[in-house]
């Protein structure tokens, strides 16, 4: 009864925006298909060989999602019941980022600007990022995040230093001769050996920077414990408050241990999340 | 007694699929190390110096193992009450994938194929993973592996999303000249330093693309620390709850501490597992 | 009134070496931006293509705020009230080695050793170190690593052996030939490896060497989990202190959980930290 | 008065085994210098450019620490109440193994033998690990490590199994012809991604090969969570224990908290170990 009242307006915002009816969800589904399609045309189409193979097919393909967007942003703004407000929210700006860099490449003639602004379209992919509405499982990690950010800022800003002083070290002892060719240079040499990801493209030639590098690497190799440490015990503490937080449907007890699925009092199944 | 009113058949499936006899663990012994010793076979006929040397001796030692296991299943499908199931079942796929391999190299005559045919028969080392039934330890492992499951999940679809995002970028900035000729290759060089392996194949050249790949390391760093986060998180629950269910066999008394080796109430020592 | 009563050498102290007044807070505020403007104008002119275009400006920048330190530390020594425990302190030791460089380099005549010495001046980056006043939420961490102290050190001596022995090994197993040309770089090669950075500089050739290798990385693997294990007990631990000696503004109750945000007994928000 | 009673041969005993008195404490000291020394003389003879600089100066000092722990090894064999036990002892052999290189290459007379039995020399270096004896720290977490055994070992058969797969799939897929000649090999390489080492010298050529790879990255990258959790929940229950397990010198309370440096019963001090 409640629902014949609605505009066709208030239904397609229903529809677009509410997860709450089955049509809202269906469109959710549909619209995540129809990103993660047009990526993966974007993706196959950076491939040089198989763009040369099929260059209308895929060109069509694009084009056919960039007006899909556009119209799904267009009925966006029409339903919405404060499209300022949309467009100006995280999500409304994204979804205009999804769909602008297809039209400034049209709009602009010029073969060769096309090609590098042809590129800037794979910004779509943060389009992709929508699915974060669909996580609701990530709470837990996000809240232990939060809570962790102030811990997070002091040991990147720690991170940050000791690979600015290691760089400069390292420039002042291999030098240019030996690839260190400025103190940048060198700070990307710094932030590869302290992450341990070692690329190997830039190394240590001299018997002096060899031994500052075992340095670097034994003090990246202990300080990777750190955010691990801050990350696993806020996480370990945030399992434990969120789970005893969770109330009993039949007699509302509380602060249930973080394993239970029944209610220690009275057996009834517990639910999965707050 | 009740020993004797056994049926050969009945005896075998005792032996081949049971582990309460003694002829049962036999089995399953003899059984793991035909398939080791099957596998250092396959290992060592790979190396093209070694198969130059012995080419028949390996030949014929894995057609030993072939016929051995081919019996084996024969009698598998023989003695067991419910073959069809057995042949449907995870270990029935893959006890016949372990034999089959070869026997689709022998029919099928042509020496090129027949090379790279034995090639898929490394396959038999899925074999190995027979294994598992021998280690019952790994009950803890798994329960926490599967009760992080949603966050791991929720974890790895965040990483996908960055690696995609960053290659992307890292295409845009860096280009064919510089080795990232595609989105696809991008997105390999993204995860091979995300996760801090850095082979150094493809490596940024320009300033804009070194600054990038620090942003993706020092990002892959402490991304690494969610999952171990997860893990530890679960385990230390999963530890508590496996030692405090665990029931002292002389007074029935649960909820021992974690590392409680006799019971709190009687002193009986206590069963090291459930 | 109390404000008055200051001669013009307190109140100047009070601006420099304090952070409880306004002006005290600005001048602190002020010289993190020149030390961070001062390091970045020092990393751009250690790039040979960037220096060559603007010789001039750069040094002029260089020397403006080389002057402003001096200044700045000609006025702590003179408004500190015990000028020589300044001088002998960690900021003061700091704070001369900030501004000392530039000098050398101006009274000793000769290009070649100005050259040399300027690329030391780059030590002036330690002055960034002083950002750690800053940083008072560091405690946690800072307490948690000096608990773990101890388990650091004997955790750390085992690696330096293990790194020994491996490394000897490995020159035994592969030889100057394969690029193992002496111990210690044997030894670099082990660091390299067990702190899984792998630059791939220094490579096993031979089977032997590689199954050694294989060993050292699977080892590394492993020892990586226990500094990590060592620094999320001592923080789970610390955190859980930490919340506990927190006492309500209003009630004086302690032992508080840690995600209280609120005391339980009366109610009253808790504050931050302690 | 207990003193003079004892034989010269069982104050040697006192001196050499013994920790207890001053001159044991100090022979021990001294004894780990030697090593050390040694050691380094051995590491600085094994680069050629020094060694052909000072040549008898090294062959000098190398003898002299030989002939120095001959002589403790005979003065252990004379005073020990138990000569055949201490020799057959973890630490006996190691005291031999320290000696014994230096002398078989003496004996033997041929210069090529000679060099190649001087490097198995270096495994005197096992000699350092009697600084185990010092460490008595190391308790807490070798006994985390002994309780994490089981859990280890199935975590490490899981990783062996999916590198022998992983290698031996990158075999088929990769092939001879881009560096995966041999299942061996392959191994080694599937080893030097899944520790996130990634050397660099064999990487994927194909798109096939890439994808595999990516996915041995992303799994190696997840697994390295479990021996941290395995660990670190292990270390967090030991810690506790190891704290709980403390009593008062005064009042023989047990069961502190981590963190307690009194006791809370009668405030003494508590002592740091067991």
């Amino acid at each position: 009864m409640t629902k014949l009242t609605l505009t066709p307006r208030q239904r397609l915002y229903q529809i677009i925006f509410g997860t709450s009816t089955r049509f809202g969800q269906w469109f959710d589904i549909a619209l995540i298909i129809a990103i993660i399609s047009s990526e993966i045309i974007l993706i196959i189409s950076s491939v040089a060989s198989i763009e040369s193979q099929y260059p209308h097919l895929l060109v069509i393909a694009e084009w056919s999602f960039t007006i899909l967007f556009t119209i799904e942003y267009i009925l966006r703004l029409y339903c919405s019941p404060r499209p300022l407000a949309y467009m100006r929210s995280f999500y409304g700006v994204i979804d205009l980022m999804a769909i602008l860099p297809a039209y400034i490449a049209f709009l602009i003639p010029g073969s060769n600007y096309l090609l590098i602004i042809r590129l800037i379209r794979v910004l779509r992919i943060f389009r992709v990022l929508k699915l974060a509405r669909f996580l609701k499982d990530s709470n837990i990690l996000l809240r232990s995040l939060r809570h962790a950010q102030r811990k997070i800022v002091v040991f990147f800003s720690s991170v940050l230093i000791l690979v600015t002083v290691f760089g400069s070290l390292m420039f002042i002892i291999e030098g240019p001769a030996n690839g260190f060719t400025s103190i940048p240079k060198s700070i990307y040499w710094a932030i590869v050996t302290i992450t341990t990801v070692g690329y190997g493209d830039i190394v240590p030639h001299t018997v002096m920077g060899k031994a500052l590098a075992s340095l670097t690497m034994l003090l990246g190799y202990s300080i990777l414990a750190v955010p691990t440490g801050i990350i696993t015990a806020e996480l370990n503490q945030e399992m434990k408050t969120h789970r005893g937080l969770i109330r009993c449907p039949n007699c509302a007890t509380s602060g249930h241990e973080m394993d239970a699925e029944y209610c220690k009092k009275c057996g009834t199944q517990l639910p999965e999340t707050l």
